[in-house]
């Protein structure tokens, strides 16, 4: 990333996606983050030059967005994917001041936080009552000023530390592990190299709503040895019966198996949709096939191209 | 329906779940309606018995839940679907008193609520600031009291109704056409009577995470000439690389072909579970050709117990 | 097999069908063996009930039937299949009395097994003539009697051995190692017992002529974990483009997966014919993966069956 | 074909591979056909350079080759076929100077045809004695000369006319309609240009003897929209259970779908042999659907190509 970059993503500032954004930054102080309030306004600001990329939520957010937003980045904004992030889900319990727990009276924080506290907080602060805000970055900042929103707020470590608030309980999430992944966007333009460890994302219509087709759709995968890390099928708006499939796969564009495969596709669905091809946050490498390989390929072309010659 | 029904939901009086709830009850007046602050929570009340269904959000909503929320059904609480019903999104801009948009100056609404209006907002009251509510009604009832949170609340055409608030103005959702789906969960019991426009609802272990694997489980629907109308991969939450698969299928577990395609499932992937066969609240019949009837599936069995008997 | 058998056979005595039927009988000296002339003569006289089986050849025969005889079993005569036999292919040279190789000036046998030991005889008898005949078996009764055809006959050892021939040289085949396949057939009965290690023979009419029906078929054994010994495509002799595939199969009628696959095949293709389930002549056992297994299928079904009570 | 051709074919003169030769020439006066007494006979005169093609039957035929010439074609002899030839089967009954039927004491030919007109004989010529011969023209043959071998031969209508023997009785087989395949083949070089109406012939090792490795192999043609004409398992040679297959394709191996798939299969098995694209015998033509058409195949490369430039 060079010095000089701008990037948009889902605010305020402190949100789990800013976390996301510094994981991809690894330190880089130069570059400046721009908060949005939505994820279509981060969109925005790529598409309009403003800032060179935008991170945002993909899957299992706290803080909106989620499956829609990878709609928005393909059909509104025709952007593309160039690195993902993966955060793990932690809370912290926010104070102004230090205080004992049993005495705070007032909670606030995003609904969907709240919903994945609840265990804690009946057990914990049973009477608390809950003060819903924008997003936990908010309702973290609404504990400054002269009129708390709250006596705590439910958010992330990052904002707790930002805003310089005192933590009073940490790890109070009822679910451990949970994680939630985040991608960086740009206007299209060369993809990032391969690294061995990578994942492409498309969005494929599919031609029509019958049983086999998504049958037909997977063979061109499964023939050329590409395994599939997420799938989903969404309707597409146009009305009942028509749908279009979000995927993600393991491989790069510039990897043979995937440039057929996806090649096979745009023969039966002429108008997939390419989002990026990206190194994985889990750094997993793939596994690849002999008969999969780049080199069985090479070898097949030689030989088809040695046939026709005669 | 019985004369002495109760039904939890995602509350609180007024949500499209509660909308969804009415279009399921049909006029029935003597159903009692239990108002619920959570998904988890209304589950909660099926599993003990202080209710006989919960109605919850599934796709789309704007007031939480969704993909979640089947997970819940089926892992936490082991619950049946048995109604789907589809309520469009439409917004209405609800205020206490007649007064005219251009004096609004705080609007108050759920966050994903507040994102679905917001082209509208800053074409009409592009000055107005936003107050987050915990709830699109929640918002709207925000209104009401001695200290109203806003002057104005954007909510369903139900809760405006409901509170007797003026409609400022209806429709002013950004995107026309959007549905959100709600189904009815209870304990598990008969399955509802097949209706010739039917869905089954499964999740299924994915037995391996290898090129082909999901290819092998649909060629089970596709030789039954099952057509899926949803499918999302999703993390089991057990480590990286182990997914399962929601399903929504056309047909109903008492129809041949899709008892046998279930049983196919069944022998790769024995954890799989059945989430119910309901009625499409789309109402559109399935198309099955002959080689999948009922009868083709009889005729086999015969042909095989008399090659059997030699 | 009880004592008063009668098994016709694709004659004359010393065929290498007759040393098939042989092998089966396993040294029961009282079966009756009935030579024809022709493998139709031989199915004949099964569906006429003047004997109990027919012992004709399937697979790569010196002596004729081959591929036709299938469809001959299946479509003229309906017959079942109830035993197969494997056997060596091998030559010997006999002449009437020893006598050497130098000075056979000609040979008469069929004209299949003459292409077998061309090379044989160009390099040992590059000056004899070769005397057609109708079967190997025929060939060598030719050389007794007053004006004998030959001075030596290529046949199998057992039609020498039969009529006290003398054994002028043995393994004369160009070929090592071909083995020649059989079937043993019957009126329909009861079927074999399964004995871990069984065959099943089908017929299937394509029910469509264009890419992906055989797939579609295939899929049917695939789902079911059924392996395929021998598949081919024929004519159905009504005009271009039908087809009906000629298909062994690994398993019994009586295994869960082999039935449940038919039954799917059953289906699509009404009109396929089950020609028999069988032991193997090799007695490989089959690898059944516990996913095909019949508790596999058991447990499928109580799931069902569960369900649906609800 | 060139004014100085010279043809081997599966002779003697008169046989229906001759017939089949006389077809492709469609009247080449000066084109030399050289009889052999073998398939390996006329194939070896191709390998050795003595003429330029071989015309040698493969499917159905009544006298020899058959499934196994097209393992020779491929094993032995690396040759390619540029032509198929399709010959209706029909019999006449020849006799050296004109005859009534019922005078006829004996009857030569090959016991292959001789099987196809049993029904016939047995009806008209119930007494008559069967003399095998080594080929029908060696049949037809032998009625000349001092001493004839038999009183009538069962030849094909060629023959008879080349020998000027009386027609006693035409269209005597059993079965009407009857054809037999050959074709031509010649040292590889050049591939006959496409004419919208060709095969394709190939052989593929299967790489695994198990459930499903089929499918995989013919997931490869039907995700080009690639039909089969015909396909054969056969053993190899090399141990139970151990097969290739042989195929008939539609299409020519300058379109794109074919080139395709034939590369896909090349990738998991790459020891694949090409036996040739030439034109149908029958000029039906294929039926290609836009996706699988060249232009869909090109414009899928340009994305491809595009997206990876960036």
């Amino acid at each position: 990333m060079s010095a000089t970059s701008r990037y948009s993503f889902l605010g305020p500032a402190g949100t789990f996606t800013e976390a996301a954004l510094l994981q991809i930054l690894d330190g880089d102080e130069t570059a400046e983050r721009v908060p949005t309030t939505s994820v279509p306004s981060a969109l925005a600001l790529v598409d309009d030059g403003e800032v060179d990329a935008a991170m945002v939520p993909i899957e299992n957010s706290v803080e909106g967005g989620v499956t829609a937003t990878l709609d928005a980045v393909s059909v509104a904004h025709q952007l593309h994917i160039v690195a993902e992030a993966l955060v793990p889900i932690t809370f912290v319990v926010a104070t102004r001041e230090p205080m004992p727990l049993s005495r705070i009276a007032t909670i606030t924080t995003h609904s969907h936080a709240w919903a994945q506290v609840r265990r804690w907080a009946d057990a914990t602060v049973p009477e608390a009552e809950f003060i819903p805000a924008a997003s936990t970055a908010a309702g973290a900042r609404g504990l400054l000023g002269e009129e708390p929103a709250a006596d705590a707020a439910i958010c992330s470590p990052l904002v707790a530390e930002q805003l310089g608030l005192h933590v009073a309980a940490a790890g109070v999430e009822d679910v451990e592990g949970a994680v939630t992944r985040f991608v960086l966007v740009r206007r299209p333009g060369p993809v990032p190299e391969p690294t061995g460890a990578d994942k492409t994302t498309i969005m494929i219509p599919l031609p029509e709503d019958r049983a086999g087709a998504l049958l037909e759709l997977l063979e061109h995968f499964a023939t050329r040895g590409v395994n599939l890390c997420r799938i989903e099928s969404r309707p597409t708006g146009n009305g009942l019966g028509e749908y279009f499939f979000s995927i993600d796969l393991e491989g790069h564009i510039r990897e043979e198996r995937v440039a057929d495969a996806l090649a096979g596709v745009h023969r039966i669905s002429p108008k997939i949709r390419f989002l990026g091809s990206y190194p994985r946050a889990d750094g997993k490498p793939q596994q690849v096939t002999a008969d999969v390989g780049d080199a069985a390929f090479s070898a097949a072309r030689t030989w088809i191209d040695a046939l026709r010659r005669g």
